[in-house]
C-alpha cells in the first residue's frame, strides 16, 4: 500500500471535531447536548437570500467567472463603500468560503518555510492552511487577564525574523471575541510598514460588534495599502455558512493576479452560493439590528452567568459570538470529554471546545475553553446550569 | 511592497483563459464568437435538480458535514453500485468540485518533490494543483496518430523513478476524448501493482461514452484496491458545472482519513450544491439517452466536417466531448489569436484552445488544438465553416 504524504500526516485534525464521537454517544444515551462548541449560528438566513434560489430562473447551472460573477463583485464593492472601505470591484476575488481566501492568499504570498506571526489563541483552521502550504505559524501569546487584547508590540517585534512574511489577525477575533481598537491597528500598521511585510486581516465577524463599538478595518490603514489583504465571508453576516462564499479583498494587484491563477485552477466559486450572496446584500437593516440585539442579550446573559460560577473567569468581549473562558479544571480537554461521557443534569449536558486547540504554544489554554453563544437564551440558560452543576462534581476540579 | 511567493509565480495561468481578452475584443467589434474552447455544456440541467432548490424548505443555510451530507453520500454509493462499482458511503468524501478532489488527494498522497506520471496531452489544471502541492508531473506522450491511445507500458515504466508516487489518468480523457479500454487498464493495474504506487483515475466524463462503448472504472481493477483513488464530479453528468460538487472515492481508508483533515480545515462543501447533486441522482434515464444521442450526433458531424478540411486530421474519440485535432498551421496559439483578432466570415469567428497548454513537454502540440463539441449542430456547422474558410487564408498555413 503506497504511503500517504508527510503533509497529510502533519495536518492537524479539527479540534472542534475530535469530541464529536463522544457527543454522538451521549445522544445515543438519550441525552440532550447543548452545542457551545461550534460557530454555526441559529439565526435564520434572510428571506431575501433564500428567495433568490427559490425563484431561480435559469436553465443551466454554469461555471461562473473564476474571480466570481462581476454583478456580485460590483455590488459587493458597493457594500464595502457603504461601510467606509473604498475599493473597486477589481480588488475583489470571490472565493469558496473565507477558508479558500486564507488558503489562496497564503499560497500566493508565503513560501514554504516562511513564517507568519499571529496572536494566539487563534482560529484553529489557520493551522491546517499553513500546513497545506508548508508555512510556519509563529504565535505571540495574548492573555485572558488582559481580555485577550493585542500583545505588546515589543512582543510581536521580537518574533520577527528574516523568514517573517506577514502578520495575521482576526478582528473581531475568533476564538476570543476581542475587537481590536483603532490604536492597536495603528501599532500594527507601524510594524508592518517598518518591516514591509503583509498584514492579513480576517474580518468575517465585522458585523458582530456590541455596545456601540466600531469596527476599524485594516483596509483603512494609511501607508500600507499594498501590504493589506482582507479575508471576508458571507457565512456569519447572513447566517449562510453553507453557501461557501468568501472573498479576498486587496489593493495589491500582484496578489489578486496571483490568487486568480489558483482560482482558475479550481474553475469557479459556487454558483448558487453567489446568487444567494448577491441577494443577501439587499438584506434590510432591521435584520442586523435584530441580530445585534439578540447576540448582545445572549452575551450579557452568558458572561454574567459564567462569572457567577465559582472559579470561572469570562471576559466580556465586544465582538463575534465567542468567548474564551477560564475554568477551574485540571484539563479542559478532559473536562469536555467527561461532560459528554459521564455527566448529565436533568438528562442534559454541554459540548464545549477546549482552548488548547487554539494555541500553538504547547501547554497553553489547558484550563480554558471556547464557548460560542449561538443558542437562544432559553438553551443558554440550560447550558449554563449544566456547567455550574458539572463544576461542582467534576473530579478534576481545581481550587482557583 | 512584500513579494509574492515562488509558488504563486510558478502557477501556470489557465491556457483556456489567455485568449479571453481577444475574444472580448472580437465581441466588441460586433462579431459572433463560436466557443469551441471551453467545456461548458449547453445541455439544460435536469429539472429535478433545479426544482430541488426552487422548493427549498429550510430556514438556515448551515454548514454540512465536512465529508458531505450523509444522505447524499449514501445515495451516491447507490448510484455507484448501480453502475457496477461496489463501495460503501464511507468510501466517499464529497468535495468542492472535482478540482478539490484532485487537490486534496495529491496533498494527501504525494510529498513536495515527488512525481506523478500522466499521459500527455492532459487536463491543464492538473498543472495548477501539482504546482500548489510542489509536485512534479512527469508526462508520457500519447500520439494523435494513435488517436491518443495509452502509450506503450514500456514507455510508462521508463518514467518510473524512486520519486514516483502514482500514475494519473483521465478516462474518458479531457482533452483527447480517448476512452481507455479494459486491456489498457489491466496493463496499468500490473504496473501499479508491481511498483505499489497510486493510480489516480479522473472519471468525471464516465457517462459520455459513444458507439455503445463501455466505460471500465479503475475502481474495478482487482488486486490494487488500496492503490486506486477515483475523482468524480456532477458537473458534466448533469450539466451543473456551477454547483461545484465532486467526490474522492477510494477504498483506502488512510487516504479518506487524511483527505478528511484537509476537508475539515475548509469546513464543508457547498450546501446548495449538495442539495442539487442529491436530487440529480433522480434524473430519469431518458435524459441521459437524449444527451448521448445529441453528443453522438455532434461528434459525428464535427469529426467528419473537420476531416473534410484539407490538411486537418481529427480522431474519432469514443468519450467525453472534446477532441484534439491536428491543423495545417505553423502555431496553433498564433492561429487561435489570429482567428479572434483578424478573421471573420460573415461576421463570425471561432475560439479554440491551442493544445500546447495541454502538453508539458515543450514544443509538443504546436499544430494541435482542443475542440469541445458543446454547441448545438447549427452552431457547430457555422463554426466548422469559419474554420474551413480561415484555413484557406491564414498566413501561417503549412503544406500538410
Amino acid at each position: 500500500m503506497p504511503s500517504i504524504s508527510d503533509k497529510g500526516r502533519a495536518m492537524p485534525p479539527s479540534p472542534i471535531r475530535k469530541l464529536v464521537p463522544y457527543s454522538e454517544e451521549a445522544k445515543r444515551k438519550g441525552r440532550k447536548v447543548f452545542h457551545l462548541n461550534i460557530g454555526q449560528p441559529d439565526i435564520p438566513t434572510p428571506e431575501v437570500a433564500l428567495n433568490a434560489v427559490r425563484n431561480l430562473n435559469i436553465k443551466i447551472l454554469e461555471y461562473s467567472h473564476s474571480a466570481g460573477n462581476e454583478s456580485y463583485r460590483r455590488k459587493l464593492a458597493g457594500y464595502y463603500k457603504s461601510i467606509g472601505i473604498d475599493i473597486d470591484f477589481s480588488n475583489i476575488l470571490v472565493t469558496t468560503g473565507g477558508s479558500e481566501a486564507v488558503l489562496f492568499t497564503l499560497m500566493s504570498c508565503v513560501n514554504p518555510g516562511e513564517e507568519i506571526i499571529t496572536p494566539e489563541p487563534f482560529y484553529a483552521n489557520y493551522n491546517g492552511f499553513a500546513t497545506a502550504g508548508g508555512i510556519k505559524i509563529v504565535p505571540v501569546t495574548s492573555n485572558i487577564d488582559d481580555d485577550f487584547a493585542l500583545p505588546p508590540i515589543s512582543e510581536i517585534e521580537k518574533k520577527i525574523s528574516p523568514k517573517t512574511k506577514g502578520i495575521l489577525i482576526c478582528n473581531p477575533n475568533n476564538p476570543t471575541g476581542y475587537l481590536y481598537s483603532k490604536e492597536e491597528l495603528l501599532m500594527l500598521r507601524d510594524i508592518v510598514k517598518k518591516h514591509d511585510i503583509y498584514l492579513f486581516s480576517d474580518e468575517v465577524y465585522r458585523e458582530f460588534c456590541y455596545d456601540g463599538a466600531l469596527h476599524f478595518s485594516a483596509m483603512n490603514l494609511e501607508g500600507i495599502e499594498q501590504n493589506v489583504v482582507m479575508f471576508d465571508s458571507v457565512s456569519k453576516r447572513y447566517s449562510e455558512c453553507g453557501v461557501r462564499i468568501g472573498a479576498i479583498v486587496t489593493r495589491n494587484r500582484e496578489v489578486t493576479g496571483t490568487a486568480l491563477k489558483f482560482a482558475q485552477a479550481r474553475l469557479s466559486p459556487p454558483g448558487l452560493g453567489q446568487i444567494v450572496a448577491e441577494a443577501s446584500l439587499g438584506t434590510p437593516p432591521d435584520y442586523f439590528r435584530e441580530v445585534n440585539r439578540e447576540y448582545t442579550a445572549r452575551r450579557n446573559y452568558m458572561v454574567e452567568a459564567l462569572n457567577r460560577i465559582p472559579g470561572v473567569y469570562c471576559p466580556k468581549p465586544k465582538g463575534a459570538f465567542y468567548t474564551v473562558v477560564r475554568l477551574p479544571v485540571d484539563d479542559a480537554d478532559r473536562f469536555a470529554q467527561w461532560l459528554l461521557e459521564e455527566f448529565e443534569y436533568n438528562n442534559h449536558t454541554v459540548m464545549i471546545a477546549p482552548a488548547s486547540g487554539f494555541y500553538s504554544t504547547p501547554g497553553l489554554g489547558r484550563n480554558e475553553a471556547r464557548i460560542a453563544y449561538v443558542l437562544n437564551i432559553e438553551d443558554l440558560k440550560g447550558a449554563m446550569k449544566v456547567l455550574e452543576e458539572a463544576l461542582k462534581v467534576y473530579p478534576g476540579r481545581t481550587g482557583n
